[in-house]
């Protein structure tokens, strides 16, 4: 793929930093059908996206290197070229311009190609890669809990757009304290806010974690395990890895056990900076040692979609917005960090540390 | 109350200066009712208002200390805490962060404590301090004409937020010559515009005035007074104190006497600048001397609120709204003060010399 | 007409920049009716437009001296006076206040004149001069193809407002090579698009000219022309004169003859830079060698309306509003002009020339 042509462009003076050899969602992978080219921006810059025939996906500049013109707004044709709207200019896949139609006979210029970028395919989502280093494969996200699933104990893989950044996204998924009190009575309970809760740090994951024992059964899980015991060890893991992504085990086995004996659901919660002040956040959740069949399945299936969707749009999304609001008004007061924000201060200090090894000089 | 705590902020740099050591409507008692938290930004600050369970209103800003979530966006719980909707820290009504459940047992750091900010009631008005000096109840802005008032005597207690700057509805306040053009046949007479206007100024407020002898009696004190002479003097006096509150007295009265033999209302116009480019504006009004009862009163009540709204709203705010957009465009040449500007550019001069005694050091 | 007032306002920096010592199209003549008052933006400059007792058009800024309420939103009185809403002072034609209404008896200071402009009438549509140089009458753009037109030859004198700025709309309409693509089934075809474009500079003006032989007759001309010859000559001519002023001649003849013996229209897209982002659009055609008669000229009347209503809004518009999005993205490279952009490139070349010569110091 053409990454190189991305560096035509006059670099960005951002305030915000970004990583930029990694891999970032762009779409779930049934939201980019065969046929269309969908526009999405990502670290600031827009991209289209589209499929070639074979039903690989591809990703250009959002804009032909002529007059600007969005190529979302153009033509994919039976040959997988992009075809601008306003002259006639053909793309391929990887952002080469391979028809001018106003010097027919005539092979374009080279200096009307457009940056590409490395797209790969994996966990059930379309990953970008916007990096000057080459794209590495095995860098993709581990997201394999999903990866040959039964659709019936997936919910729906869904998506917000926030207006935060997406900092204070992450801030709130690795807070397991802020459950309680946001989401007192649906996915928490104020009365146990002080359960204690643990920070593993692995020096490029940190994994948030909480444990209860002697537990009744808390209501959406009452639904998973029918005839359940009377009292239960509960537990919630959160994992991050750079750059935003996040993956939750949440379940509830027999006392003194371990999960082997009970049930529970991963949640994905995959963050894409759109730009500096908004967010794309994809997520969807599966089901392990699943208990149920058939009708109670599909119920299952839609009530942890409503739920986890009324928590994230409802509850959260809400308050981060506010936050953000707060934080940019000219008076606003800095944060201050509590003993809760361990798994915050931590991924923002490996972050900064990645940062910094990226912005360093390569050593030959 | 905790005044102090608000020093622990950053000065803020805004163009425009506000007055502090001073009162601010903030909102009419009855819409501060028990049991809810109100947002309300004034001066550029967002802040929460609440009741305790006495009825004392209180005043906080509007954003937990640990992440900046506002605080309106939470629970007023039965002890008078404000909880934190985001991580559940509690507030007392002085700013003081009195319970984190996340550290149980232990006293929240004072750190976490937020501004709070005195207020005071007084004539059905909930008036707040923002500045560094004490607080003084012997400043509140006197609006006793309301004070133990018939409620059918008054007009409702009236509230519109302006897409203007202040100083802007001052001067349109302060200025009685505008009502005979931009009110023409409600509450003016374009025919009568050169009458004489007359200015005051005692130092710390101005009063601007202006009457009529010889007039028919003008549509609304035909209804407030059955049987009135056919002939009457009558008058119009507006005086404004320190930094943008407003009382206008208008009447009319047997000819070569005095308000005495007359009837007539008592106009409030109180104004709080939300932000350098809004203003909240309180209205309201009170008849004196009235000559009428019974379902009379309840017609004039409905009557004179709706020919004061309707002024305000349909005529004052679009012209005061797009002399603020013609003002803030580029090319903007500055405005003209003319003889009838009086009022207007003595009420700025005494606010610039209070301006500049707050910046002063005091003097030991 | 006053046009020195226009001084007394302090000279504004834009980074754009405008010819000055020209006429801008500002309304079609039959949308500014007699005993209306205005209001239209152009370069960057809030007018108020009105018409005397005689129907003579006048231009006004905006903007009372006194507290720069929008005279638009006043009162235009029997003897052609603007009367301010606000405080009731009237301006006449060329700006001069010849009334203060609080000040009776006393002539009116001059410093409270306003800007006004030099307007004329021509070719159905109201043109402004905003240069400060003297209105010239012998510069007003040449649409005298609408002179005298029969209206039932000639589309509705229409408008649209363009969120982008005017060079980019002139850059689209002296492009010929757009048209096979955008308007692919409409107005081109886009298997037609190597058609040779062949570019006249007169030092003064742009033409851009497009000539097919053997063509088939396209859809709209099949109507202007009944009972046509199975093949056809045709061509389209677009002409640009400064600063904006465009004029497209398109026809279809007998193969090897000239346009005197087929049929055709003339299009007119006048264009004024509302503000730097934002353009105002006026657009009408007129047929020559009518062919019709009858309700088939009403039809085509409605017809050629429609279609090119649809190619502007729908087509043209939405291109070149993300075009300029585009372009004021951050990361936005800089267009590349190829050899379909020899008119831009050379309306540019020229323009720029006039602009140089309109800064440069008089010669005495």
């Amino acid at each position: 793929m053409n990454v190189q042509a991305a560096h035509t462009e006059a670099p960005v003076a951002h305030e915000t930093r970004y990583l930029k050899n990694c891999w970032y969602a762009a779409w779930w992978s049934n939201d980019l059908p065969v046929g269309e080219i969908k526009a999405r921006t990502i670290l600031n810059q827009p991209l289209a996206f589209f499929r070639s025939a074979d039903g690989v996906a591809h990703a250009v500049a959002d804009r032909c290197s002529h007059r600007l013109a969005p190529l979302s707004m153009g033509k994919l044709l039976a040959n997988g070229h992009l075809r601008c709207c306003y002259h006639g200019l053909e793309f391929d896949k990887d952002g080469h311009c391979v028809v001018n139609p106003h010097t027919p006979g005539v092979a374009p210029n080279t200096r009307l190609d457009i940056p590409s970028y490395p797209l790969v395919e994996k966990h059930g989502m379309v990953w970008v890669w916007l990096g000057e280093a080459e794209a590495d494969v095995t860098l993709v996200p581990d997201y394999k809990c999903f990866d040959g699933a039964d659709e019936r104990h997936m919910s729906k893989r869904d998506y917000l757009r926030l207006e935060a950044e997406t900092s204070l996204v992450v801030d709130n998924l690795l807070d397991l304290s802020h459950i309680a009190f946001l989401h007192d009575g649906i996915l928490g309970d104020s009365a146990k806010a002080d359960a204690d809760i643990k920070v593993e740090n692995t020096g490029d994951a940190i994994v948030v974690s909480r444990f209860n024992t002697d537990a009744t059964i808390p209501g959406i899980f009452a639904e998973f395990w029918p005839d359940p015991p009377k009292l239960v060890d509960k537990g919630t893991a959160i994992r991050w890895t750079a750059p935003s992504n996040l993956l939750n085990d949440t379940g509830v086995w027999r006392q003194g056990t371990d999960r082997s004996t009970g049930t529970g659901f991963y949640g994905a919660h995959i963050l894409t900076p759109e730009t500096d002040e908004t967010t794309h956040y994809f997520f969807a959740a599966v089901r392990w040692n699943v208990r149920t069949q058939g009708e109670t399945d599909l119920r299952i299936q839609k009530n942890l979609n409503e739920m986890r969707r009324f928590a994230f749009e409802m509850q959260d999304a809400p308050v981060i917005e506010a936050q953000q609001r707060r934080m940019k008004a000219p008076s606003a007061p800095k944060p201050l960090f509590l003993s809760i924000d361990v798994g915050p201060v931590q991924y923002r200090r490996i972050l900064e540390r990645m940062l910094r090894a990226e912005d360093a000089p390569a050593q030959g």
